[in-house]
């Protein structure tokens, strides 16, 4: 068998039977070798970066890993923004990135580069097979690294010659590595500070953003006063009507500051201490008050067992305490301008049961969490990494790995235009996305940052690199150029129609909200 | 002063008054600095790989660097695929990343990551001051670094403190390093080789490519019949009717080997030796015919003085020989189908003298090379490092480079879709482009390789990973969607008369070229 087709074999046997691609010549074999094992789904991208940020948004949804195919440096170069956004959030992805064969990388062909120094930006875990032989331990243990825990992305670096040549033979699956319990002492320490009486702050992240860890976590909350908060970015967040509700971490410093003023412990479960995003001039960059304890009970990078860890914490500081729980509570529709407010009255007031949504809308999106609280119960999905472009592709891999869930992509203008080839795959896989831009002409984060780090108010030159009018963006004309049915709105009962139109229909769906200009 | 304003002066004094940016928060002191340097001129992108490959396409047609603003470590990953065909033509490039504060990176906020790891992938000069007062220092640096001989991309990682700090200076710019001469005794033995009556090839690439050197490469050709090659994919060729013509060497390595059949030897000048951009299998990698000798006058990584050696040598093997010319002989205006061979009459027919060609039409852009010989003087611009997706971006520098002419981006439809946001910086700044898109709904060259690889002839799974249809791809939508006027042409006439008409307007148009489908 040529290692092509044990490889791919071999990722199937693992349960990796998902594949996003964007191949070259030297990923012929591989393409070839699909063929030969049914179970492999390979969908294509027009672009890396939709490869990458795709495989991102399965793995959350899927809960293992997609493989990707790329082509060489400069293909795993264009991934590389949106494998940040992965490897930020933890998430598995078995990145295979084509090289040339083995004995031609001497002459130095012009795709020669070093694809192994890319790859360390994202990945600690790389490996070259040299030949068809070594190609299916080598996946094999990608797959069982990109599981971890914690996730990661794993790269398996392919030279043509191990993926032409005959001799390899598919292997079984490692067995995989469970998370390992928290010391009990750990667990006994924390436990004597939740019940201390002193003001406590219980930040959550990462695998504790599940329903489970949610529940525990309010239940601890409920029991001893602490305050429940999650961290700014989850991978994934499983939140709405009959959940515990959690509120976030702010984006900004200053917003941080007032959650956590008054604290004297911060109890950490499976995310970092809170820093700012950016550093700014004279501001701190580490956010823990002054005086503030704190007890890290899971570090993302241990793999620990964060939500075992929670429901023991519960079982001795909450017995019989129940969690407080989200109610149905849905906002009106909405009527007059369209603006962030109502979008996000519009998308609270419709959002469907078991819903997926992918929130890239950075400074519009800012109400559309309080406005689906209450909705129906559905997981939310967030630029973990800070790497814009996430958006579209998140949708599409969500997607691909929840065929019978809807998926609704916030996103940004800004952000829309990194990797909106995105709509185009949706478009041929028939995916039920539906897409909200917020056009605002503006890159409007960056006109509030330029303010927030004390770098003035912006000349005439500074402003015009925020400015995304001069010309006007056409989203509409764009996502009909990819095949995916457009609608613009202009008011707010417009646009709630046009959602309402697109969740009912299947296939993807963008709808233009057109929000007052920032400047 | 602050480092980021004496950072654009040092660039601005040392000639660097054009800066691609793509910028965030961390970038913004050197945003709002933008406008105390009234001479530097910023050109918004939508996307990181718009910013590089514009700074590849002006500073292959201004011959000096323009600077980039990259965000981080994923905005160097946006960029990276565009750096890597600079790289590969040895274009200067400054290549500015910003960073966080110094202090900042120990708290590992979300969008940290090894950026010189990353770097390492495009650039063999990396610095990173890590204060205000080290700036300037490091940005003169760059600059000549980026300069060469040969040309680089030199990666300035620029923290934000460094950024917004007091205390810098502006620098002058560091006296340039000029080409060296080749040694005589080389020069001597190359031209015993020369006059031998042996079988000869002269290959030349780089900066052979311009005028002088093909000159004195012609002369040499004519007098001593070496049959004269030029490089598969030069950074910058000057042709036309009045230069001499050269034959550039195929693509294909079955091609290259019937280009240097029979030769004894192979002169090179400021290129590599003929090797297989891909390796397939039961195929030499190395294309130079068995018997045949090698003598390397220069190796572009030398940075030495290759037109003065050729002229040198040209004045020994040459004297009173004029080199041949190309004379003016257009092609007819085409009518009949849309395909490769109409495509390449239209722009034969029509093309202005003075034009700049960027050409990524991979596969149907194969005509277009041997129709517009004999057209008016113009350069040429290839896809030098086989990283796909650089066409529209080096158009856009290209233009903003040379303001007075007009520029034409021959433009596959697979290569279109990775940095199409480029056509949108085209819009907001006016710029001459024509745009023809070879739409056949296809990544044509992969239905080649994959049979050329020995992969097959590839099952349904396989071959829908080149077909491009389902949804077919509008690029008349796409373009209008980002401000640039289209038309769609479905026969030559009609094609012909949209680009006569492009050509006489001022600022970007588009026309999109309905080819067969490849299948």
């Amino acid at each position: 068998m040529i290692g092509a087709q044990a490889m791919i074999r071999t990722l199937v046997d693992a349960g990796v039977d998902v594949c996003f691609t964007n191949p070259g010549t030297s990923e012929m074999h591989f393409v070839a070798a699909l063929d030969s094992v049914p179970e492999m789904r390979a969908v294509l991208g027009l672009f890396e970066g939709v490869v990458t940020g795709a495989a991102d948004g399965y793995a959350r949804m899927a809960g293992k890993p997609a493989a990707t195919l790329l082509h060489l440096g400069p293909g795993l170069g264009n991934g590389l923004a949106n494998l940040h956004n992965a490897r930020r959030g933890r998430t598995p992805v078995v990145n295979i990135v084509g090289d040339h064969a083995t004995y031609h990388l001497e002459y130095d062909a012009p795709l020669t580069s070093d694809i192994a120094a890319a790859a360390r930006n994202v990945s600690s875990w790389i490996r070259r097979p040299e030949t068809a032989a070594e190609l299916c331990d080598a996946t094999a243990d990608a797959v069982a690294a990109a599981m971890g825990p914690p996730g990661q992305v794993a790269t398996l670096i392919l030279p043509a010659d191990a993926s032409w040549s005959d001799g390899a033979t598919p292997v079984a699956p490692r067995e995989l590595v469970t998370r390992r319990s928290v010391d009990a002492d750990v667990l006994d320490r924390v436990a004597k500070v939740l019940v201390s009486g002193e003001p406590c702050a219980l930040l959550i992240g990462g695998s504790a953003m599940r329903e489970a860890g949610l529940r525990a976590a309010a239940r601890i909350s409920a029991a001893t006063g602490a305050k429940l908060l999650g961290e700014t970015f989850p991978a994934r967040l499983e939140r709405g009507a009959g959940l515990p509700p959690i509120e976030r971490l702010g984006y900004l410093s200053e917003f941080m500051e007032i959650q956590l003023s008054g604290m004297r412990h911060l109890v950490i479960v499976d995310t970092g201490p809170p820093v700012g995003f950016f550093a700014y001039p004279g501001k701190a960059s580490y956010l823990v008050p002054d005086g503030c304890e704190v007890h890290v009970v899971v570090d993302p990078s241990d793999g620990l067992d964060a939500v075992g860890a929670l429901e023991q914490l519960a079982d001795v500081v909450a017995a019989g305490v129940d969690p407080v729980v989200q109610s149905l509570a849905r906002p009106e529709r909405p009527t007059g301008a369209v603006n962030g407010e109502t979008v996000a009255a519009a998308l609270g007031a419709l959002l469907p049961e078991g819903a997926i949504v992918c929130d890239e809308a950075n400074t519009s999106g800012l109400w559309a969490s309080g406005a689906t609280a209450g909705s129906p119960r559905h997981d939310w999905l967030t630029l973990t990494g800070g790497a814009i472009g996430v958006g579209m592709p998140l949708a599409t891999g969500a997607a691909v790995a929840c065929p019978d869930r809807p998926v609704i992509n916030l996103e940004a203008d800004g952000s829309a235009m990194y990797t909106m080839q995105a709509l185009w795959t949706q478009a041929r896989e028939g995916l039920d996305v539906t897409t909200i831009v917020f056009n605002n002409r503006s890159y409007a984060i960056l006109n509030m940052e330029l303010g927030r780090t004390g770098a003035g108010a912006g000349g005439p030159k500074a402003k015009s690199m925020f400015d995304l009018s001069n010309p006007d963006l056409d989203f509409v004309s764009l996502s009909r150029g990819m095949g995916v049915p457009a609608e613009r709105a202009t008011d707010a009962a417009e646009l709630t129609v046009a959602l309402e139109k697109a969740l009912a229909e299947p296939g993807p769906h963008l709808i233009e909200a057109i929000l007052p200009t920032v400047l």
